[in-house]
């Protein structure tokens, strides 16, 4: 797509994101079927102009980070990019140069008794809507793992990111036109006006998923408004359970680990339960090593004879993602009430038990219906990365299509392809 | 779910749904989770319980036909039941039972850097609601389907089969509580009221999944007014396309099969298309055995030349899914023409390339986006009986989560597990 002037695309917004969708549509044919050497010299290009364009994306992210002062510290922040940054980005870019391509990959071919041969093939979706706040870096990312996928994307960023986000914009297009495939396969859109994000979210003919990135507020929207099915992730209330039959070591170094390596991200422990006799053996120590992290403890009438400084939990604690140094603690009388209080108060995010005891693990991985269910691992390990997927755009709280931390694979779909030597149905 | 007295129900039918998607959910992470064993017994007990109580549903199902005996005699024929029937539906359940257990499948298993090992368990889905009409047997069908996958269900049929799904659906009942699973697992709605269907797709917070099974309207209905994800079949406008290489036997007996070995299915061939060469090859021979067999032929101005009768198609006749004895034919020039057609008139649906050419089909089958793409097969072999999948719930048109013929597979999601020694993030 030609860059347009500034002008006409305020001028119709409607008008714009329609052309920029129809766009979109028909260079994802293109790029369905591009060969994988194709894709990858396109991502290589991509890293390498992001690297020779380094001082521009620095001066055009300057221009918003002035722009932003007014707005939180920790935005601004997300927002500010440095020379390590965009060095880290031109290197996740290459990185899923080297992730193995999934499309086109054939499963499960096996003969049937009628003498076809069927299988699946695995291809793109299509056109993927991506909608995200502040971080510039996720236009690389996105771009990157769309482009790798076989897909078509639009990526709308927050305008408070808009100069970063064309600058980073105009790198794609140079790598994408360099290896010789269509521009439009991956377009930022260059209008900020909040308005077009609801004209895309209509355009369901040309648009087959959106995947929004952002705070809950920007999920909601999403998710009222799309008329396409949406990868989504909203709340991460994770749990760690202390069985009895918990080994107090693990315990203690998971319990720990899940809530203080790192206090905002959605995998990070919100809840922690025991046992009445795992409460006994770890839970005055977990306390104190948390409470000198500076974590503030709200617990259960039970739990509190473990910390003298913790308050009590009202109902709202235990649904509560609290993204933050604060942890409620609930003595449960055992497995089923684990099990039970996960079902009623959690988002089907990630939830571990600690435990040595067999069955009980394959009890609690069986019945906790989460997107990761762990046993004598902390929930932080919830992660496209740490799971191998190499990169992800994502994580799903849904059931449907993909569930947990979505990578390559969540962004494609399969056929079934059906091979005869003339055969037909009796 | 205990019996309600109908007076009540008809009072309040949004109270009756919501009280039947509570009990579903309820009884849904029972389901999830029963050993696969007692779901095998419940569905022998089905089976067993639709032979014993055969004479009342036949008794039911003859209420019904009298009362449908305006209808038009096809909705009839496919309403009513025989004995025959019955013993299918039977048999049909016990089948279900000899499928494999889809839940609780670990796949991909592995161990990562950090020492945790990862990999994914297949899980139900947890509350689909399937709405549909006329047949009587989809309630037994389904029932089976959804209670294998471990998932709860809730079934709506068509009013003009109410005495008949009733029948049946008591046998469903019996054959849960004899497993000693809980009934509202699968629950057929007791009333005809439209309304309920509308108070039914606005509960995502209990039903997880929408599969509508009949016409067009009803589907479009459902798609339009759901608030959960739909597994929808829309069109079938499916295309063989007669290439330059094609072997002339395969050529004419796949192009007969797939248009005249069913006309109403939605496999069925409604556009054939063929490169000049290949018409010259074999159309006049393939349209006088379509025309032998009461096929009418509606073609472009070149294909007119190989058939004497052959009518003059109109635009419209391409995006045409006939579901009768009507085939529109078209020349294409080659390979790429042909793609171009299938991508603008056809409906992902299945789609088939008759060609000897190696090069030839492994573009067809990369560049055609359909849920089945087949090579010198009968487009009539997209079916879950024929694909191995034991059963269908439904053909998807979607791309997003299932695609074609959806079976066990397509009714569960799949969660991670993560099993570590203690493993703590760094």
């Amino acid at each position: 797509m030609p860059p347009i002037a500034e002008k006409l695309i305020e001028d119709d917004v409607p008008a714009y994101v329609l052309n920029l969708a129809q766009a979109a549509k028909e260079a994802s044919a293109v790029i369905a079927c591009a060969p994988t050497a194709r894709k990858n010299d396109a991502l290589r290009e991509i890293a390498a102009a992001l690297r020779t364009a380094s001082a521009d994306i620095l001066s055009a992210n300057d221009h918003d980070v002035a722009a932003a002062s007014a707005l939180e510290p920790a935005l601004v922040d997300r927002l500010k990019l440095t020379p390590a940054r965009v060095e880290a980005m031109a290197q996740g870019v290459g990185d899923v140069a080297d992730l193995p391509d999934p499309i086109g990959e054939i499963t499960d071919l096996t003969y049937r008794p009628s003498g076809i041969q069927v299988g699946r093939m695995r291809v793109a979706l299509g056109v993927v809507g991506i909608i995200y706040e502040s971080r510039p870096n996720v236009t690389a990312d996105a771009a990157a793992l769309c482009l790798k996928s076989g897909n078509a994307a639009i990526l709308r960023g927050g305008s408070e990111a808009q100069h970063s986000n064309q600058a980073i914009a105009a790198c794609v297009r140079s790598g994408l036109e360099a290896a010789g495939l269509p521009a439009a396969a991956i377009q930022v859109m260059a209008t900020t006006d909040r308005a077009a994000v609801g004209h895309l979210l209509a355009l369901s003919e040309f648009v087959d998923v959106i995947v929004p990135r952002g705070g809950k507020g920007l999920i909601e929207r999403v998710s009222k408004e799309a008329t396409m099915p949406v990868i989504k992730h909203l709340d991460g209330v994770c749990h760690v359970f202390l069985d009895d039959a918990a080994d107090r070591d693990k315990a203690e170094q998971i319990a720990f680990n899940a809530k203080a390596q790192r206090f905002g991200t959605c995998n990070t422990m919100e809840t922690l339960l025991a046992t009445p006799t795992a409460a006994t053996e770890v839970l005055a120590k977990v306390c104190t090593a948390l409470a000198d992290a500076g974590v503030e403890l709200r617990g259960c009438e039970r739990a509190r004879a473990f910390h003298p400084e913790m308050t009590l939990a009202q109902e709202s604690d235990w649904y509560e993602e609290y993204l933050g140094p604060i942890l409620a603690i609930r003595i449960v009388d055992d497995l089923t009430a684990a099990i039970a209080h996960i079902r009623q108060y959690g988002s089907q995010h990630t939830d571990a038990i600690v435990t040595e005891n067999v069955s009980n693990a394959r009890r609690f991985l069986s019945e906790v219906d989460s997107s990761s269910v762990m046993v004598n691992a902390s929930t932080r390990f919830a992660d496209g990365f740490e799971y191998g997927l190499g990169a992800e755009i994502g994580i799903s709280t849904d059931k449907f299509h993909a569930r947990g931390p979505v990578g390559l694979e969540g962004l494609t779909s399969q056929k079934w392809i059906v091979f005869g030597d003339g055969h037909i149905r009796q």
